[in-house]
């Protein structure tokens, strides 16, 4: 079986691998340059463990599972535009280091090289695994959308959240998923159980991502602890709390969030404090470890011999105990 | 054979038939919106007329065509963020009518969207169709990219200029007549010898455009007349002027061009003046011509039936001969 050190190294050799045309300069190095600086790889990672699930040659998934990871990196390029963010991986964003027009198009330029790369597999599946590509990139815009538009709405409810999180974050894990397994001649069927797989795990970790940012260990967490509190962002934890809290509790936690100018530590002490009377703490717990239940039943029902699912729930679990 | 006006019909209708998610309105919107302004449809219209040259039936070419339209309408929407441009056929832009970052997702999912029509085709023709969709799209990036290039550059050589026209304007036209004539059953070289008629019209149809920009009707060309003059665009006319002027003008025309807030009318009665002294106007119609004969051999040489050629060549010299 694949290991996912062996799988990391195949993405990551193939993406350094990759030629861009030296020329438009301004198009092609920000893509260079965003592809360089890394990450977990998590998505192709996934496609190549999906696959290997049903096909001992993974070769096949290699190039669509970069053209997932492209895509993956063409959102976060277009994101820190939108989020006015300076900062990704430790280095200076592309609008940043050049200019918005420069990462609009280069941004541009890498969704239409996902394409290239998804659309390298055999033309039997190739209908398949481009529908449920174009179907799932919409759906990440989709979140991406209701994300901003939650930054000025008032209220909103767990489900609603849960709805953006679903499609911001959790579809394209769960189409890294199928894409491998549908590649590596998995049926309807346990594609189809990847996918809740991909589903669930993805809102786990993403619940787990809302709470790394207030409980995790600042020498670990790669962000600053406390940022999602700085900027009163709507995550699973402010909402719960907002949701249980009784009127003088609400009451406190929604002055912290109209204070115009906090004292940074002491607005993430205090709303931290209230979390912690609340014990959402837990309730995050509780609900990111209810998702991870369900991905694993995903993955045990899957027809295939237990021993090769070992990796993938492995690594599953490595991403749901991180601490960073 | 299907006349253009058919064609335009048959566009028309099934782009005010689609149909896109009321929710999230921000994403969505701004896609109804931009689809309605209207616009020649060239790009679908000769997919379908290149299809109909091999086939009676052009259905199977309508929804590649529809994505064709949908991606010209892309590059469109976020040209104009990247272009600070206020107004498109007579509307409010995207970026300007909602933000900068509504437009950059609504388009970044009319991509996506464009790639969904595009891939409606039969499951032999799907790796042709795409591929070259794929290239065409990743050089509009890079004629776009070499476009706001050659603004910040002091110089740029005709040559430049007709592969930058050739990448930005040409190559989507010809990828259109292409991508029609494959779902038409045509052969290699059928196809290859309609890409070659789209890009030599294409290049054609841009310096048409920059002539119009100075030589045009303000009551038949739809932007005003003088407008690449006043922002110094390095058209086919300017560059041409600036190549064949003699010292005393070039230093004239340079004049013009530095004044940092001229009278504009001034400034467009001076500048074609000089191009009146130096015959640009001839140099750009012979250019143009060239171009379009060059077209007309590519559609001759074509290994079908002469008068299933008429709509197309009637629609190109209509194209060419326009005053808007």
């Amino acid at each position: 079986m694949l290991q996912v050190n062996e799988a990391q190294d195949i993405i990551n050799k193939r993406i350094s691998d990759l030629c861009y045309p030296a020329s438009p300069e301004r198009l092609y190095e920000p893509i260079r340059y965003v592809l360089r600086l890394g990450g977990k790889r998590i998505r192709p990672v996934f496609a190549l463990l999906a696959c290997n699930l049903f096909a001992d040659d993974i070769e096949p998934a290699v190039e669509p599972a970069i053209g997932l990871e492209i895509f993956h990196n063409f959102t976060l390029l277009h994101d820190d535009i939108m989020d006015k963010a300076n900062m990704r991986r430790g280095h200076s964003t592309v609008h940043k280091k050049w200019c918005d027009n420069v990462a609009i198009l280069s941004g541009d330029a890498m969704q239409i090289d996902a394409y290239r790369h998804v659309s390298q597999v055999s033309q039997d599946k190739l209908k398949a695994v481009l529908n449920l590509f174009s179907q799932t990139a919409l759906e990440v815009c989709e979140g991406q959308q209701y994300d901003m538009d939650f930054e000025l709405r008032e209220k909103v409810t767990l489900p609603e959240y849960i709805e953006m999180i679903r499609l911001k974050t959790a579809v394209l894990l769960a189409c890294s998923l199928k894409i491998g397994a549908i590649i590596g001649g998995a049926d309807v069927r346990d594609a189809s159980l990847l996918y809740d797989f991909g589903i669930n795990l993805g809102l786990s970790f993403q619940l787990q991502d809302d709470f790394l940012d207030v409980y995790g260990d600042i020498n670990k967490f790669g962000k600053n602890i406390g940022g999602d509190i700085m900027c009163n962002k709507k995550t699973f934890l402010l909402i719960s709390a907002l949701n249980i809290a009784d009127t003088q509790t609400k009451t406190e936690l929604e002055k912290w969030m109209t204070i115009v100018h906090p004292n940074p530590q002491e607005k993430i002490n205090a709303v931290t404090n209230i979390y912690n009377r609340l014990n959402i703490r837990r309730v995050c717990q509780t609900e990111t470890d209810c998702f991870y239940q369900k991905a694993l039943v995903a993955l045990r029902d899957l027809n295939c011999p237990d021993q090769r699912k070992t990796v993938l729930r492995n690594y599953a679990n490595r991403l749901i105990n991180r601490e960073s």
